[in-house]
């Protein structure tokens, strides 16, 4: 027997189970907010990522050349699809444009706990609206679907930023330094350096800092500024337009993120910067509370520029995008991740020659909206017992040639053991959910 | 702007809707029947496919190498997979095991109506089971979840047969024939003639049998025989085990079939073969009735030396597997697909400065499970109207300042264009789904 391939995971009815009740409660919420399904290819073009330089996704690539000699590649994110379909029908489309969708991306990483080859997620975005509503409701789409899961803010924390903060910070910077060394001030070194605050010590974010341009003084001053997380402290900093804009437009966001019950997740965070170049407006991460899931579950925010650097009209985007893997760790966590159990309502029982008053029950019964299974391999008593047990049949119900002969089926619940007769011209009759409470 | 990737499909939300609403059914159907979800990669290793020679199917991989130097290649069909899972919990894992998916496959096909390069199947299947009961089932599932979708006995037919015989008649021809001239018939040849016989000619049908080895008096008899499509006429044919066996053995699934609920949708049909060499058993396929869309619209059967070809355990199997392209063509011949078209319970449209009660609105609204708009684009009061037409809200909600100066608030029902004004304490109160019918 051949083996799986490393990073390519197989899901079991079990664990499927958990993981498509965790996706329901996501699209579920998705559709609620007027969010529409879309569906799209697992193969794009590779020359969509190859074409631009410096991104490391294109080190990961599952790419290859098809049968009619294309350079595809199997689709690492979602973003240059979406920009496809943008585009492809932008006329047509009614403003703004609110899609959802759940599948599987692939990308070449060295796996580790919560990071997979191929990983689900359910991406939810905004195109159209440039108003600090649309970032508002992103963040109360990801509020609205963590806490339907049974999270609460006890367990996940929104930590929320303004790539122009630092972006502006930086500017500023560098037109405060004389000369030539201006030109050495490199912002997006430099938010990568804060990207990276958390994960080194402070000397070595310091030596980051100064590898972007800063000078010492500059370096300590703005991590201190940074570290405080505090927007009016940001103000009382700088006047530079850029960052007070930027400073005005979180604060909008956080205020309508009030109003549609999400402000109560978010904690502004000013070293939330997001590794990805692309965003640029607000970003935000959402956190275990408590730390004990140590990476970031899922992040989102604001990306103006995207659609159009794939060749699409200017259209303002805002969006989020869980993955399963690391959600199920903070659902774990928490102790909401749902049962690995199966769920059966019925298990009906042939004994002997049966069949056809079995089926006809069956039949009512999953007409009725249940999970019923009855025997299809010709096993015993004892062995369609044993397998009614083992799929967590909640009721049984037996159909015995001796009972028949008396017009009578038994019922038996699984859970006390307890069983009765009923008469098999009522059963199940007209009753949502019959059990032996229906038959005492 | 870059292109898609031909056979690659994008669906828009519209379609998908209705794509979604089909697989649905299908899903929730399977589900009823306890069948239970599984979750498989998107890619396994090509030499699965490779090491077996004269397999079609290898000249349609989309197989590669990956950055480890892995020998890959995207699923083209789940079997391997499945048999892979069965193999490594063979022991934890009750029989029968019952489990389905819907997901894609990749093929490098020519494209034409109805046929994609990615394309998407809900593959059900019985592992474990050699008994009529389950062939049955698989027949009852598919039957279920073509009639939940709308679709009738006018609408479809299961064409079913039985492998062996047409596999057993072909092997008495070669124990008649005397000598040398046995080894020449090619029974698999004979079948693959048999399953070409609606496309060809009766004279080209005839010399392909004679090509398979048959006399031409053979064929001759063979044709008609076959052509009448009655299990008594090949009874009184022949009594070779084989057949007597494969006739019997398809009588018990059609019987376990008519206790089951799908009997009447089944017409024996016995140049039903299905092209593919692994079936073992009972075999069918399911075709428009009147013939329009002249494709098959999908097949199953048994396939029980599949598993251990792949390396597992001789496992018994039975299993079914619709594809969305063909039975879309069905759908919409029938008039049953799905309207596609948006849907929306609620729009809540703000004029003036009204977020905070808009946004308690729209939060009750959803949390009573409603699919609910509102403005996150700063609109104005023209250009919310027309959204709101074009998501087809049935009812908007207009929040305006000076309603709100009157403790009030204006319900309009889009379909009759009638309005009235609903306190906004009140509104939406208790009620489940509130409508003008409730203020007026």
């Amino acid at each position: 027997m051949y083996d799986r391939i490393k990073g390519f995971r197989d899901f079991y009815p079990e664990e499927m189970g958990a993981r498509r009740e965790t996706i329901d409660t996501l699209e579920g919420t998705a559709r609620r907010y007027g969010f529409r399904e879309i569906g799209t290819p697992a193969l794009e073009r590779a020359e969509i990522w190859t074409d631009k330089s410096g991104d490391d996704i294109v080190e990961e690539l599952y790419a290859f050349e098809d049968q009619g000699g294309r350079h595809v590649t199997m689709v690492p994110e979602l973003t240059p699809t979406v920009a496809r379909l943008v585009v492809a029908k932008q006329q047509a489309l009614s403003k703004p444009i609110k899609w959802f969708s759940t599948r599987p991306f692939w990308r070449y990483e060295q796996v580790q706990q919560g990071r997979q080859r191929e990983f689900y997620q359910t991406n939810v975005d905004i195109f159209g609206s440039s108003e600090p509503e649309a970032d508002a409701e992103i963040l109360a789409w990801a509020a609205d679907a963590l806490t339907s899961l049974g999270l609460t803010g006890e367990h996940f924390d929104f930590r929320i930023s303004h790539r122009d903060i630092l972006g502006g910070l930086f500017e500023e910077y560098a037109a405060e330094t004389a000369g030539d060394a201006a030109d050495d001030i490199d912002v997006e070194a430099g938010i990568r350096a804060v990207d990276k605050s958390e994960k080194v010590d402070r000397a070595e974010y310091l030596r980051l800092l100064e590898n972007a341009g800063l000078t010492g003084d500059q370096a300590e001053e703005f991590a201190s500024l940074i570290e405080r997380n505090d927007l009016d402290a940001v103000l009382a900093h700088t006047d530079a337009e850029r960052v007070t804009e930027a400073v005005s437009n979180l604060q909008n966001v956080l205020a309508a993120a009030e109003d549609f019950g999400a402000r109560e997740y978010c904690t502004v965070s000013l070293d939330t910067a997001r590794g990805l170049d692309y965003y640029t407006g607000v970003v935000f991460e959402c956190f275990d509370s408590t730390g004990e899931v140590s990476r970031s579950i899922f992040g989102g925010g604001r990306y103006d520029d995207l659609i159009e650097s794939y060749g699409g009209q200017p259209t303002p985007a805002v969006g989020v995008a869980p993955g399963y893997a690391t959600l199920s760790l903070l659902c774990q966590r928490a102790g909401v991740w749902p049962d690995e159990e199966l769920a059966t309502e019925y298990y009906v029982l042939q004994v002997g020659d049966t069949r056809p008053t079995a089926s006809r029950i069956t039949r009512e019964l999953r007409a009725a909206g249940h999970v019923v299974e009855s025997d299809v391999a010709g096993r015993s008593f004892g062995a369609q017992m044993n397998y009614a047990d083992s799929i967590n049949a909640e009721t049984v119900v037996i159909v015995g040639e001796q009972d028949l002969a008396n017009d009578e089926v038994t019922i038996k619940d699984m859970g006390s053991g307890d069983q009765v007769t009923a008469p098999v011209d009522d059963f199940p009759g007209e009753r949502e959910r019959p059990s032996i409470d229906d038959f005492e």
